[in-house]
C-alpha cells in the first residue's frame, strides 16, 4: 500500500483528485486529504475506502506532524507561501514531496538534507511551471540530440475561456486568480533577448509591444512578454540562444484596450483613492481625467487617450458599463487596482456552463549544419466543466502523474528539483496524453531574423 | 557681537555667505564656515576679518558640538539628512538654528525641548521650500483679512535657464541636481484637487497633462502636476479650497519631448543594463525599440512613438545626439536613468557664461460677497553670473535675512516651524525685495472652473 497526503483542496485540485481516485485500486493507494474546506474533495472522492478527509489547521505544527510522518508522499498544494513548513516536515520524516510551485530560496537550501535521505521532492509540475518545462525541454533536447543548435526560444502561455463560451468583446474571462492579471506586468520592466540583443519593455508600454501568434484551429491570438523571460536560461541550457522570450497569451485586441487602464493608472495598486466607497464606475474613470466645465467624461476619455470615434476598442469599454453613475462600485479605502478589479468581476466572471481553455505555444529555432530550422509546438486544453477546469486538469495532472511515479520508483533521483531531465518529463508527458494533454508539433520555416547579420 | 556657524559652503550658498559679508560690519557678526571643500567660501569672504574658515568633518560629534557651543546660531547647508545631528547640538547647547530644507519627522519630535529653550528653529526657507511659503501665504492671509473665501490655489515652480542664454531647442539646462530632473514625477500618483474632486495622474501620463502659463514679459511656459500638491493644504489653512495644485515649470514642448523618454522606459532608475559600458547613444536608443532586422532605429522610434515626420519634437531628439553610433556613453552598470542623464549632461550644462532663471507663479482664486475674483502672483529671478546664480539668491537670501531677524529679535516666536507667519514673511519679502526678489500681483478675472455647477 502507497500513502500520499494531499494537503490543499482547492479548485485547482479537483483533477489530481479524481485523478488519484481513478488510480487508487489499481496502484493499492491510501489517500489523506486535508483542508479547511473539504467541500470539494467530498463531492469528488465521498465515500470512497481509499480516501480519508480531515479539516486541519496548517499551522498545527503537531498535527501535520503526525500527519505526514504516516505517509509515504506529501503534495503541497497550498498557496506557495505555505510549502516550507511542510517540506522541513517532510525531511524531517523522510517523506517525498510534490509542489506545483516556483522553487524559493528557502526550499533551495534543504537541497542537501533531502538528497541525503535518498528523496525526491520535486516542484514546478503544474501547468505554468510545469508543463511549460517538460514539453520545452523535450523538443530543446531532441534538436540537441540530433546535432543541432538551439538559436532561438520563444515561449507563451494562457488562461482563457473556451471560443465556445466567449461571449464578450475583450474575448476573455478570469480563469484563474483576477488580482494578478490586474496587476500583471507590474514591478519591473519586461526583459528579454531579442537578436543577440537585450530589449527592455516598461510597463507602460507593455501593452503595446504585443505579437501575433496563430494556433491550428484556433485562429489568431496575441502575446506580451512576460518580466521572467530570462529566468530559465541557465536551467534550460540555453545560454547560447540569441532569442529567448517568453510571453503570456490573449485574444488580438485585449491589450490594446488594456494599455486604456494602464494608461489611465487604474491599474496602480500602491495607493487608495479617496472616498472610493461611494464612487460609481464614472466617477472611477473621471478621476484620472483632466475636469472640463462641460466636457463629458466620454470625450474627455476619447480625446485623452486618441481613441477614434469608430474604435471598436471604445465597445469594449462600454461593454463594461464604464460610464455608468447610477451604480456604485462600493469598494471602501480601495486602490485603483481593486476597484479595477471589482468592474471587470462584475462581466468577466465564469458563468456556471463556462469552459476554460489553456493555450501554450513555444517556438524552437535551431541550426543544423548550414540549414536555419524550427519548430513550433502548441497545446491546447479546454475544461470539461467548472470543476474539470483546463486550468485544473493541467495542474493537477501532472502532479498526480508525477507523484505516483515517485511512488513506484520511475521517477527516483533525488533532490529539490524541477522537471528537467528526461526521465522524468518522457514518462508524464506520455501520460498526459491520454487526458488530452497533447502537443502539436510542426516544422515551419525559421522566422528570419536575419541571424547572420543582425543590423536592428 | 553675534555669532553664526554656518556648515556647508556648497554652490547654493554664495549669495548668502555674500549677504552675511555684507551685513558683517554694520549687524557686528562673527560668521564661521565649515565645509570639506572651502573653496567657494575662500573666492567670496576670504581675509574678511569677520569670517573665519574650517574643514570640518561634520560626523565629527567633539569638534561639531564645539562649533555649535561657541555659537549664537546655527545655519545648515548640508544636504537634508545630516541637518538632524546638527539640531541635537543646537538643542543641547541653546542655539537658534535655520535650514532651507524640509521638516523632517526626526526634526519635528524635537519642538517640545526647542520650544522649552525658547530657541528658534526656521526650516524651509529658502526658494521651494521657501519663498514659495511666504509669498503664498502673503496674499492668502490678505485675502482672508478682506473678508475673502479662498477657493483656488495653484503653485509653480521652475528652475530653468535665462532667455539670454537659452541656446537649444528644449530650452532647458540643468540648474540643479541632474538626477532629481531625471527622475522627476517617480515614487507615486500625482493627487490634486481640481473644482471640489481629487484628480490622479500616473507617471506614465505626468507630462502630457501639462498646462500652459504666461508670465508677462517673459512669454509663454508649460507646467506639469507635482506629487505633492496637496502637502500644504492644512499648514495654509486651505482646507475648504476646490482647486489645489503645485506644478513645475518648462517651457512649452519641453514636456511632450520629456514624454518620449518616460514612455521607451529610459527614466527607469530601478534596474541595470547590461553591457551599458560598451553602448552608445544609438544602442541605448535600440534597447527600448523592437527588433528589426532591417530597419533604422531612427524608423522604428517614429513608428514606436507616432511621430511624424515633421514633428519638431523630432529636432529635439536629434539635438541631444541619440542616434550617434560611435561614441559611447561610457557608464559601467549604469541604470537607464543614469545613461539618460550623461546623454542630457553633455548638451545641459549651462557654459560659464550662462545665466539661470527662476520662475514662479501662483494663482489665487476667491470668493468675496458674490464676487469671485483672482489674483495672480508672479516672479522672476534671473542669475548674474555662474557664481550668483538665481538659485543661490533665492535659496540664500531668505535664510541669510532669517538668520540676522533672529538674532536681532525680529523673528522671535520659539519652536520647529517653517515661515507661514506674517510676523516672518512680511520682513524677509520686503528685504528680499532689495534684492530684486519682487512678486508682481494682478487681479485677473476668476479662472471659471463653473464653480456653481461643477459637471466635469
Amino acid at each position: 500500500m502507497k500513502k500520499i497526503l494531499l494537503i490543499g483542496a482547492g479548485k485547482s485540485t479537483s483533477s489530481l483528485m479524481a485523478y488519484l481516485k481513478d488510480k487508487a485500486p489499481v496502484e493499492d493507494l491510501q489517500v489523506t486529504i486535508v483542508d479547511k474546506d473539504l467541500s470539494l474533495a467530498q463531492k469528488i472522492v465521498a465515500n470512497d475506502p481509499h480516501f480519508t478527509l480531515k479539516t486541519l489547521n496548517i499551522f498545527d505544527d503537531v498535527i501535520r506532524g503526525e500527519l505526514v510522518k504516516n505517509t509515504d508522499l506529501v503534495i503541497s498544494m497550498l498557496p506557495a507561501r505555505f510549502h516550507l513548513q511542510v517540506a522541513l516536515d517532510a525531511v524531517k520524516y523522510g517523506k517525498h514531496m510534490v509542489t506545483a510551485s516556483y522553487i524559493s530560496d528557502e526550499l533551495k537550501a534543504l537541497n542537501e538534507q533531502v538528497v541525503a535521505k535518498n528523496l525526491v521532492f520535486m516542484n514546478e509540475i503544474g501547468l505554468d511551471p510545469g508543463i511549460d518545462h517538460m514539453s520545452a525541454m523535450r523538443i530543446i533536447d531532441q534538436i540537441k540530440h540530433t546535432g543541432g543548435e538551439m538559436i532561438l526560444f520563444e515561449s507563451f502561455t494562457g488562461g482563457l475561456v473556451a471560443p465556445e463560451s466567449d461571449d464578450n468583446l475583450w474575448h476573455y474571462k478570469f480563469t484563474w486568480n483576477p488580482r494578478n492579471v490586474v496587476v500583471a506586468g507590474q514591478g519591473g520592466v519586461a526583459k528579454f533577448l531579442h537578436a543577440g540583443k537585450y530589449k527592455y519593455i516598461p510597463y507602460q508600454k507593455l501593452f503595446r509591444r504585443t505579437e501575433f501568434l496563430d494556433i491550428d484551429g484556433y485562429g489568431r491570438f496575441e502575446a506580451y512578454p512576460n518580466r521572467d523571460s530570462l529566468k530559465y536560461q541557465s536551467v534550460y541550457d540555453l545560454n547560447h540562444v540569441n532569442t529567448l522570450y517568453r510571453g503570456t497569451i490573449r485574444r488580438v485586441g485585449f491589450a490594446r484596450a488594456w494599455n486604456i487602464f494602464v494608461q489611465l493608472g487604474m491599474t496602480d495598486d500602491s495607493y487608495v483613492i479617496d472616498d472610493s466607497e461611494h464612487m460609481t464606475k464614472r466617477d472611477f474613470v473621471n478621476a484620472f481625467l483632466p475636469f472640463s466645465p462641460s466636457d463629458s467624461v466620454e470625450l474627455k476619455l476619447r480625446q485623452y487617450m486618441k481613441i477614434d470615434q469608430d474604435d471598436e476598442l471604445w465597445l469594449k469599454l462600454e461593454e463594461l458599463d464604464l460610464f455608468d453613475d447610477q451604480t456604485k462600485i462600493g469598494l471602501k479605502n480601495a486602490t485603483p487596482a481593486q476597484m479595477l478589479q471589482k468592474i471587470l468581476e462584475d462581466k468577466w466572471t465564469l458563468k456556471p456552463e463556462d469552459k476554460d481553455m489553456i493555450v501554450m505555444y513555444h517556438k524552437f529555432g535551431y541550426k543544423t549544419g548550414n540549414e536555419f530550422k524550427q519548430i513550433d509546438s502548441q497545446l491546447v486544453v479546454k475544461g470539461t466543466d467548472q470543476t474539470y477546469t483546463a486550468m485544473a486538469k493541467t495542474v493537477g495532472l501532472p502532479v498526480g502523474i508525477a507523484a505516483l511515479k515517485i511512488l513506484n520508483g520511475t521517477i527516483k533521483t533525488p533532490g529539490i528539483q524541477l522537471p528537467i531531465n528526461k526521465e522524468i518529463y518522457d514518462p508524464i508527458l506520455k501520460e498526459l496524453e491520454q487526458y488530452d494533454i497533447i502537443f502539436k508539433d510542426k516544422e515551419v520555416p525559421f522566422e528570419c531574423y536575419n541571424p547572420n547579420k543582425v543590423t536592428g
